[in-house]
């Protein structure tokens, strides 16, 4: 199955956009799992169990386990196989690299590691972008307005009356198809979701910023107009509580962003088919 | 010893702005060696042996290592620790996360693999660079023109009468010292060293695509005008040869691009001496 579908299918099935992004931090995990890196890996299991049903996606951020050497790359590893084949991954390592070398890249995220999908960067330009394309039953996500508050140093340079970020969005459409594509647009930017989607109607959009970075969710999905969407949420579902009933916690929080999302989403049908 | 003394030391001592490349491939070094992974440590050994006194750095390009998943990354820290600990280190991984995570990446490459300096992209503005920088005995290297066909994408997209590339330069000099900030340009590009150098006179650059990219070492240097500069050759010297003298035969392949880039270098003084 395409990884598009695999999406689709597992958005429906667990009626959820909600993505989970593991980035765990062995400091911030409960206390009784920081003996070693293993505990990493436990804690991520817990949670994928205790969220596995009301989720489409998981998002390993490569950063969180790049820390630790090539011991932390081996529980990333182990992290991917443990979650059920059909939740949609997402390795998040907003890799940039031409020709060659983003073909070992490619070779990496999808032979080596089997994730669904990747996240990319674009300054680079398509070089970076079309060896993941080869790979045609995944997915790939190009970073076009992030989360941060530098994000404006470069992305809203304007280019002939449009911001960079747009420009980004346009040439990436003009080498792919909505199946093979993404892009990652920051909740803490809904009014530019708008524009965003004037250029990139149907490609599915990634959105981290909601929770820790205080993204409005609201905002976000009236603005997507309940387009395929996938809106991220990390510490504040897996960091919320630090007892032995983490996981459980964790699952609680999941479902409150999960049904959040769904009833801004149901409202939204409501009003515009009045 | 900051990374910048001692890369203008080792320069300085082996008479040499060349740096070798790693971009170390199972299917492309010698037959003998293919039976496993460890071969590519083998190889990287070989090769640190034979060239150690005529080189300043060895740039290692993550892509490669990671696409044998966390195997691969052992065998890269691996290299990485067989470098003698007096020649320069760059982390080709062209890294770009913001605040929390790009602090992991700092932590996976400074701290946990204690390289000199590394490679980072841009585009996420200068929150990618600032957690790198509180490391400040160390360097970045941050792209600004790139050696690849699609770097006309963004990079030389106009605003304000000047293109995006020399935006990135100056905004990233507002935030560091020559001592800790360099700069990618590609020798594909030596005409646009010239403005480089009018926005970046001091900052070294970190210069690939020489060798197998085609890029003209003479026209580089002349734009140059003898500034700080790092000439990385990779697949020209590292695969120039494939039978058991390959060792050998590498070293003499760096020696003619050391000899190469020094009589340009010094033909520069001579002419403008004059």
């Amino acid at each position: 199955m395409k990884a598009f579908e695999k999406l689709e299918h597992i958005q429906s099935n667990n009626n959820s956009i909600l993505s989970i992004g593991l980035d765990t931090d062995l400091m911030k995990i409960p206390e009784f799992l920081r003996d070693d890196l293993n505990g990493i890996y436990s804690f991520n299991c817990s949670i994928i169990e205790a969220t596995s049903d009301i989720v489409s996606a998981y998002k390993i951020n490569f950063a969180f386990y790049e820390q630790y050497g090539w011991r932390g790359i081996e529980i990333l590893q182990k992290t991917k196989n443990y979650i059920p084949s059909h939740i949609f991954t997402i390795a998040d390592a907003k890799r940039s690299d031409i020709g060659n070398t983003s073909r070992a890249y490619a070779a990496s995220i999808f032979k080596e590691m089997e994730f669904d999908s990747v996240t990319l960067c674009p300054y680079i330009g398509v070089d970076t972008i079309l060896p993941f394309l080869e790979f045609n039953d995944k997915m790939v996500f190009v970073l076009a307005l992030t989360s941060n508050p530098s994000s404006n140093d470069f992305q809203n340079l304007i280019i002939d009356g449009e911001p960079l970020y747009l420009k980004v969005i346009r040439k990436m459409n003009e080498i792919s198809t909505d199946e093979n594509l993404g892009f990652v647009v920051g909740a803490t930017h809904p009014n530019d979701i708008y524009k965003v989607r004037e250029v990139a109607p149907f490609n599915y959009l990634l959105v981290p910023g909601i929770g820790a970075q205080g993204g409005s969710p609201e905002k976000v999905l009236q603005a997507n107009k309940n387009r395929n969407i996938i809106i991220n949420v990390s510490r504040d579902i897996i960091y919320y509580d630090k007892t032995e009933n983490f996981a459980e916690l964790a699952r609680q929080r999941a479902e409150y962003y999960r049904d959040l999302f769904n009833s801004i989403n149901f409202n939204f049908i409501k009003n515009n088919s009045l």
